[in-house]
């Protein structure tokens, strides 16, 4: 017993070495103080060095908000849906509520997105919402350390609930949406072609289907085509059985049944923390300690001189330049 | 002079303590020997804590095999175009071909993967082709590493080229086609809508498109709207602008002007080394050191002591964690 308690004072204790500003920060942030959230944003934009620590210094177990993943192909409108969402969490609920919305890296998107945006900032104007895009332009791998960094930050600040909207239902997409709670994969009758594509990977995230768009043509057959895969899936019949939602997000029509979906999955999950951290805690562990370590590795062969111009050296061995650089960050 | 001497030779020579047996099955494996080939495939299976060691030692800079990726959505005729491409380079080329198959990790796609491998038999009995499947079954994010150590295998052991097949058009799928020298995208004329939801991730890592089971309606106009994306994409027209190739794979139509289409694309990356290394060497090797500290992390999080049981110690702070973790591997 004594063992468990030094054990968990160990890993609850944290050692938390951070500059005064971010502390102080840190503090204005947990007050609820929003200028303190966009100004630890900014610092963490340029430099993540203390990124773990911050995280373990805000850190409190249980109390956090209610992570709602949204991804899909491009063009199902999804970020109407977030729109709409957002609307009826402080509408109807009367919550606070922040969003990470996740552009893709490619410039060619850009212009569709620029539009989403603007049409969320009708909410620019509520305190009690808060909308941040982290474009992953050049940092594959590190979107996901940075949308947890941020949920990390929104939980500190005391959001009730958290969206994270991401483009496309790719492995990154599967990765970033570990971090949800609930998450809802959207589809529009056009989607066939891209359900039979990413089949595995969209039945492996959905808690929730939106088929949306639901007054075009074909949109009952996608539903069916949905429910029967989810029922294919479904080999134990006490799970969570994922339902198929017909929205309307450019309407209003449909809001209310998805977020009653929401807050089924949602108790569900209260009942059952297989369904609730589909994460296991050592795979998340070891992903944070990975993204602090690539923080590491990158400003140490970007800065560090031992590896200046060093990938122009004729006839260098890159494996026996990542050995030293591992043993630099020791 | 003298300085960038004494820097190269750090680079270059390794200290490489690998097992007795390791040792002698890498021998083997340079003079050509297949035991040697499938023996360290299967060590490493069960271990990867010498792969970077492994890797090292192996490497030999310029001397290694020309690398084909091809990926694509399910249904794409991937294998099929695989196995065809492997008779070229043996029957016409007369050359040597290793094959890394990346199956997706769900079990739906099983069966039909299961039917692709049967087909590939045919070549079983030829000494110069080699092929081996790589599952990411509950390995995300080490798929690519996995990968890059079989490439570096199939290296050393000879083989003029080597072939990625991977299913998808996600960013895991673009991590893996790093790799490549040449990445082939596989539509057929009912990829409509995968074009529309992978649009950015397609431009980004085609070299060369084919359209393949091009007998079907639709085909010309598959191709026609690939030929536009590139020529949208293709700011600089100096640079290389991805050709479309129409295919039927099953009836060998297409293969040699795809062929063809390759081996340009080879001859304009010796002149360019940009084209042809388009994973800058920086960021190769904090790759390779992320997944070499990711062997030690899982081992050290599922094996020490330590951190036996943690994640059920109610209140526990995962960054914490996460922070001693990495000292732990120190």
């Amino acid at each position: 017993m004594a063992t468990e308690k030094r054990r968990k004072s160990r890993y609850t204790k944290g050692n938390f070495r951070l500059s005064a500003e971010i502390s102080a920060l840190s503090l204005e942030l947990e007050r609820g103080e929003r200028r303190a959230l966009s100004k630890l944003i900014s610092i963490l934009d340029e430099d993540k060095s203390s990124a773990l620590t911050l995280l373990e210094r805000l850190y409190k177990d249980g109390k956090r908000s209610y992570r709602i993943g949204i991804t899909g192909p491009p063009g199902a409108g999804k970020s109407t849906l977030v729109d709409r969402l957002v609307f009826y969490i402080r509408k109807e609920l009367k919550k606070r509520v922040g969003v990470i919305a996740i552009d893709p890296s490619s410039p060619f998107t850009g212009g569709a997105l620029l539009g989403d945006r603007i049409r969320m900032q009708t909410h620019f104007n509520d305190d009690g919402v808060f909308i941040r895009s982290l474009s992953n332009r050049g940092e594959r791998g590190g979107i996901s350390f940075s949308a947890r960094l941020l949920a990390g930050l929104y939980d500190a600040y005391g959001f009730n609930f958290t969206i994270i909207e991401t483009v496309g239902v790719g492995q990154s997409e599967t990765d970033i949406m570990d971090l949800a709670d609930t998450t809802i994969v959207v589809l529009v009758p056009e989607s066939g072609d891209t359900i039979q594509t990413m089949k595995a990977g969209i039945l492996e995230v959905a808690d929730i289907f939106v088929v949306n768009k639901s007054d075009r043509q074909g949109s009952e057959e996608i539903a069916e085509e949905l429910r029967q895969m989810v029922h294919m899936k479904n080999g134990q019949p006490q799970g969570w059985v994922a339902p198929v939602v017909l929205t309307q997000a450019s309407k209003d029509v449909g809001i209310t049944t998805l977020f009653n979906e929401i807050q089924n999955h949602m108790a569900k999950g209260r009942d059952d923390s297989n369904i609730r951290r589909k994460l296991s805690k050592n795979r998340e562990i070891v992903e944070v300690a990975l993204a602090d370590l690539k923080v590491k590795l990158d400003r140490a062969i970007n800065h560090n001189k031992k590896f200046k111009g060093v990938s122009t050296v004729e006839g260098v061995n890159p494996y026996s330049v990542a050995k030293i650089l591992i043993k630099t960050i020791r």
